[in-house]
């Protein structure tokens, strides 16, 4: 009882409401759609992901004897209670934009249609499976753009938000683009490339730095990337240099260095001039250390001689904006279109489709939402993936999910790229969804006097 | 493959250097010490969280033969590795502060002594587990010391990031003084107490919001707290003033209500003005949405009459600083003390210790930086909690983590209990540590020109 499987992951009040359900019989068909309400003001756009993960859990889901066993024991609910979660399964229509799709404010990403009661238990661990990796796909997205043509490589295990955050993260930074992880498990997890140089206890364990470096290539003839700013960055570049032939003598290369502190652009200008009049172009320069999609977009403004960066907590964390304001709503029941209206919380109501149209040269122009089946132009971006519960198409191969990703960025208007505030861009929101919104209004409660 | 006790939950270049650790001999004891090099400027203490998963994960620490067949067939090690691991367990020593101890920047709340290939595996899932939780206790304990005597729950499972993040961060909340979560698992889990009301698509489902209250009344007849902001606040207060004598007739009593939008200090005070003008004093109120420790500061200030705060997403994200600068750093190897010295990362060497003084009113007044032995006045906060692997006492009760914060946090000085940035706690270095600091460097290569 306790893995990220379990269908006790979910709010109490999830569960109180199904209690309530069961007994109104309230068990027709709910519309629910995730859509995050706006962008931050420093995104521009988001990339949908963590799909995968979603319909993974809703295939899954169902209680085991020793949670229902604990859900009757807890003393909340009634008899008999346990024995419809017993039977419980997601026998539902998801509708959801495929991985790595560019989205933006009140467009849904994923839609559920299923009976009430499961619909409404499933909110809590889908929200929190499609929120985060869409801010880290998000972030990462921002990272690729900033630095196109560099190797880009998770680093953010360490201060991720625990063990699925981490996995998950690299996942989601690989969708967006990144080269890979340093995490070992989403090699095996996810067929993620992992990559890896060395720390600086390895050097601090030795008394001499040199001697250290010669044993970690001796260690690892294969892949040897020295850390060299243990003690003083310019002078261990500079025996590197001298160690170089020594290995070469031996048949292993140094294939690179990694700098880790101080003003990384400097180091490394430094380190690439000591490497290249000692002859050795060949040996590459990576950087790590507070590494943001700002802090890559200044050092190769700067023409930093970076050939490769890891990206730690400021991205595995999103650390500039932790969270989206996202939601998982209501928006029909029992056929019949529904929405919120609590006071800045207002959603639309009913089954809706989002129509991404082109421009120039193929970049996004501006997106239309409306009511499904109210066609207009553009491409249809919300597609049916599960029916009855049950899968339309075996998971797509993470590799597709990111050449597809590579595509939608390269969609991106100039507007869009950039890393500061910006206009937000145009969702078009149709006259018939509008109508729509007025007529459901008109049939609930009216706001205060 | 891909549980969070899995031996690969592990940055790659861990593997690496254990390789070339076994390969050069070099498993003598190596001293690693966790700490956070410096507070943010929005925190002034930090609580210490996590070390229960810490320890639970160096006991079980092991790989499967399935991970030993990954790692043998990834190609990237040399034959013979996977033997090493294959017997891997943790055999060394840890000492600690107990969770729940509040503390400052240099000071290490965790020190792992072992041979050095076991303690470079560790690291970055400790930082992983250290990390997240201290994080979170740290705000969570803001929000206690901003809002007393309130009735404070952990609401933030669904943007949590991930399910370990979710199931965590109620632990790491309930310690700082929260009164539980609504996290259902983390109940059968951790045996915290779980909290629950209604949501909006419960109200929206039904045509008429009364009969939508009815419902859960009876659903649910034992803990009625209804949630009113779904349309309009102060008009479904009025409906639940009405329906509270025809639920009384059925024996059934409303205990709350929840207010989830809008100026909630506003929605609150008419709110109490309708209930008790019709009588339920006892009727308490419930408020959620955005909510941090300055929200509930300023509510608290401002004479909100709220009962009870539901804490989410800026809690649970951490969202105003959703990172730690925190560390597991080398500070001996083969019994010589070490020290990194890269550039604004110098770190103190050798195994330390840090005691505590108290001043006024048995109120902290400074702390005490040392190494190990060097006897100073105060108490000290490091103990002994592991010894050959094997823990010295039974995992504490978590009722009793969260007694000892409750101490700690009330011998907090003035100084240390606002929310806004303040001068750093007095942390004295001794003279000792400096002079070993001195010595180290005397034996390592000397900086830069």
């Amino acid at each position: 009882m306790g893995s990220p499987a379990s269908a006790l992951l979910t709010d109490l009040y999830q569960l109180t409401m199904l209690q309530g359900y069961f007994e109104q019989g309230m068990e027709e068909i709910a519309v629910f759609e995730f859509f995050v309400r706006r962008l931050p003001k420093e995104r521009r756009f988001l990339v949908a992901a963590g799909l995968e993960q979603g319909l993974e859990y809703l295939q899954g889901l169902r209680f085991s004897q020793r949670e229902l066993d604990w859900i009757d024991a807890c003393g909340r609910f009634k008899p008999g209670f346990v024995d419809r979660l017993a039977t419980l399964r997601f026998t539902g229509d998801v509708h959801a934009m495929p991985e790595g799709t560019v989205f933006f404010a009140d467009e849904p990403i994923l839609r559920v249609a299923a009976p009430l009661p499961q619909a409404q238990l499933v909110e809590s661990r889908l929200i929190n499976l499609l929120h985060f990796q869409t801010l880290i796909a998000s972030k990462a997205a921002r990272c690729v753009l900033a630095a196109p043509h560099k190797l880009l490589v998770d680093f953010g295990m360490r201060r991720a938000h625990g063990a699925e955050a981490a996995l998950l993260a690299a996942r989601a930074g690989y969708i967006a683009g990144l080269d890979g992880t340093a995490t070992v498990l989403a090699a095996p997890r996810f067929d993620i490339p992992v990559f890896g140089t060395m720390a600086h206890s390895f050097i601090e364990c030795q008394d001499d730095e040199v001697r250290a470096f010669e044993y970690f290539a001796h260690a690892q003839p294969g892949n040897v990337v020295l850390l060299i700013d243990t003690y003083d960055t310019e002078a261990a570049a500079r025996k590197v240099v001298e160690l170089a032939p020594r290995l070469a003598h031996e048949g292993i290369a140094i294939r690179g260095v990694r700098i880790d502190s101080g003003d990384l652009t400097r180091h490394a200008r430094e380190v690439r001039r000591i490497l290249d009049e000692a002859g050795h172009r060949e040996i590459t320069i990576f950087a790590s250390g507070s590494l943001d999609e700002h802090a890559l977009q200044a050092m190769v403004a700067a023409g930093a001689p970076v050939d490769g960066f890891g990206i730690g907590t400021l991205l595995d964390t999103s650390a500039d904006r932790p969270y989206l304001d996202c939601a998982y709503k209501l928006v029909e029941y029992a056929a019949r279109p529904r929405r919120k209206r609590s006071e800045g919380k207002a959603t639309w109501p009913g089954r809706k489709q989002v129509y991404r149209v082109l421009g120039e040269a193929g970049r996004l122009d501006h997106d239309i939402l409306s009511i499904e089946g109210d066609a207009q132009s553009g491409r249809t971006l919300l597609e049916p993936v599960m029916v009855s519960g049950r899968r339309l198409a075996a998971p797509p191969d993470l590799e597709r999910i990111r050449a597809y990703t590579r595509c939608e960025l390269q969609r991106l208007p100039d507007s869009l790229r950039g890393l500061g505030p910006a206009p937000a861009h145009e969702v078009r929101v149709t006259e018939a969804l509008r109508r729509l919104a007025a007529a459901v209004d008109a049939h609930t409660p009216r706001m205060g006097p």
